[in-house]
């Protein structure tokens, strides 16, 4: 039976290039086919697995440029049940596609938030009175782009054939070694390989709690790669974090400390452990 | 001799309502008259202190709904010697404003990011076709909508008087008890106050680096209120670690405190100690 996939869509996306890469990584790895379910937010990829619509979602979190993919955080925080079970990085390159070959007329330029920001310094030298459109894909706009000569979106280059779409300039990003990591997420855990994500609130009211859950690592000599801090929405200065740890939920010492963290918790959801996939 | 504050114009901003909240404090209980000095962005307003074009900088730290303002660590951490003094927070209220009373014709919506972030739900339910556009603040569009009825901004409700454009559509925004603290920033430190930031990147190629610093506070029982990570633009998965403590820098525990991590950190940043204005 084939395994579905949901993605950010529509075709050309950084996020289907990542379902694809994990596509073919299950053929050859486990010989299994894939389906792939395009979705018009993130948000919606999530929610697409939540619903049992799809067996996997893959959704991205974290860009070495703007930082963390809030939305993606802050979704999976209120949906149930959802497991990582790996990471994979991409590799991002940014390109203006558009059908004038006229840089100077161009008036507006569509994308999706992140890749407006990751090009943010050559918009402002190249293109600085232009009008930037925040959509829900670096794709969205590419349909609409053969009727609006003045309109030029900040898309994969590999988005151009796709879409019949010329490249007006390639390598607009403003810094290199620009890259995304993506979750795939299942609603079954692998509870196996190197990294462990989890998030949690705290108690109402009360100060000097977050001294103690990050005790509870550090005692036991477990690393945290990465602590990000997301508003719950009820008060300022109250927070969700998000933490990624180094280990498994096979090692005794990080189900000890779990069990230890989940005292200071207000809510504590364990988003499982995974591996970091090696893509060819 | 008048006291000159940076903030995001143009006039009716969000930043705009925190320096005159200033201003008037500085009023009533310094005796000191201010000037206001409008930057059309946030990174910009940071620059202008930076370069000495100005006593004061206000800039938003954190929403209660969308969290961090990235742009505002990221470039203090870009930035030298800037000391943060004060820190206020403000309701947020979100209106729609339009030359046209007809909310089904509205086709494009203007707004800075955290406010159109701010009002997603909303935008989603009653205008779920428009264009989002994001520009530099909440009132940059408003000076064009008399000439484009097809077009509305969000914008605080104090906006709509000054720009002569109405209000189509109230409290707008997802959710109630939205607040933005604001810092305000010389480059004289204070010292004094309740709270203490600091940022710090870590050597490269030392995993478990976090655990060190996190324990210098923990050990001596100095709280974090909150913990940021921003990627490095270097790699993938480095980070720089925006940290707010309770304690200020006459405290020996903290100064001891930051001469251990101090240690361990590749460049530390002390952004100074100040306290959370009570406004009237």
């Amino acid at each position: 039976m084939k395994v579905s996939i949901a993605h950010l869509g529509p075709i050309g996306t950084n996020s289907e290039t990542a379902a694809i890469a994990y596509a073919n990584w299950l053929a050859q790895n486990r010989q299994q086919e894939a389906t792939f379910f395009p979705c018009s937010s993130i948000a919606m990829t999530l929610d697409a697995l939540a619903q049992n619509k799809v067996d996997l979602a893959v959704v991205p979190v974290e860009n070495s440029i703007e930082g963390t993919v809030t939305i993606t955080l802050d979704r999976l925080w209120q949906l149930e049940k959802l497991k990582i079970i790996q990471a994979l990085v991409l590799p991002i390159s940014h390109a203006l596609l558009s059908c004038n070959s006229a840089l100077e007329e161009i008036t507006t330029v569509y994308s999706h938030p992140q890749a407006l920001a990751q090009c943010q310094n050559w918009l402002e030298k190249f293109l600085p009175s232009v009008k930037l459109v925040a959509i829900n894909s670096t794709t969205e706009a590419l349909p609409y782009l053969k009727d609006d000569l003045k309109a030029a979106a900040i898309s994969s280059p590999k988005a151009s054939p796709l879409y019949q779409i010329p490249i007006l300039c390639n390598d607009i990003g403003d810094y290199t070694d620009n890259c995304t990591r993506f979750w795939i997420l299942s609603s079954t855990a692998s509870n196996s390989g190197s990294y462990l994500s989890l998030a949690f609130s705290l108690p109402q009211n009360a100060p000097g709690a977050l001294v103690k859950p990050l005790q509870v690592f550090a005692r036991r000599g477990i690393n945290m790669s990465k602590i990000e801090s997301r508003p719950t929405k009820r008060l300022l200065g109250e927070y969700i974090f998000f933490i990624d740890l180094e280990g498994n939920l096979q090692h005794s010492s990080v189900t000890a400390a779990l069990t230890e963290l989940s005292q200071y918790t207000e809510q504590l959801k364990i988003f499982g452990s995974y591996e970091l996939l090696k893509l060819n």
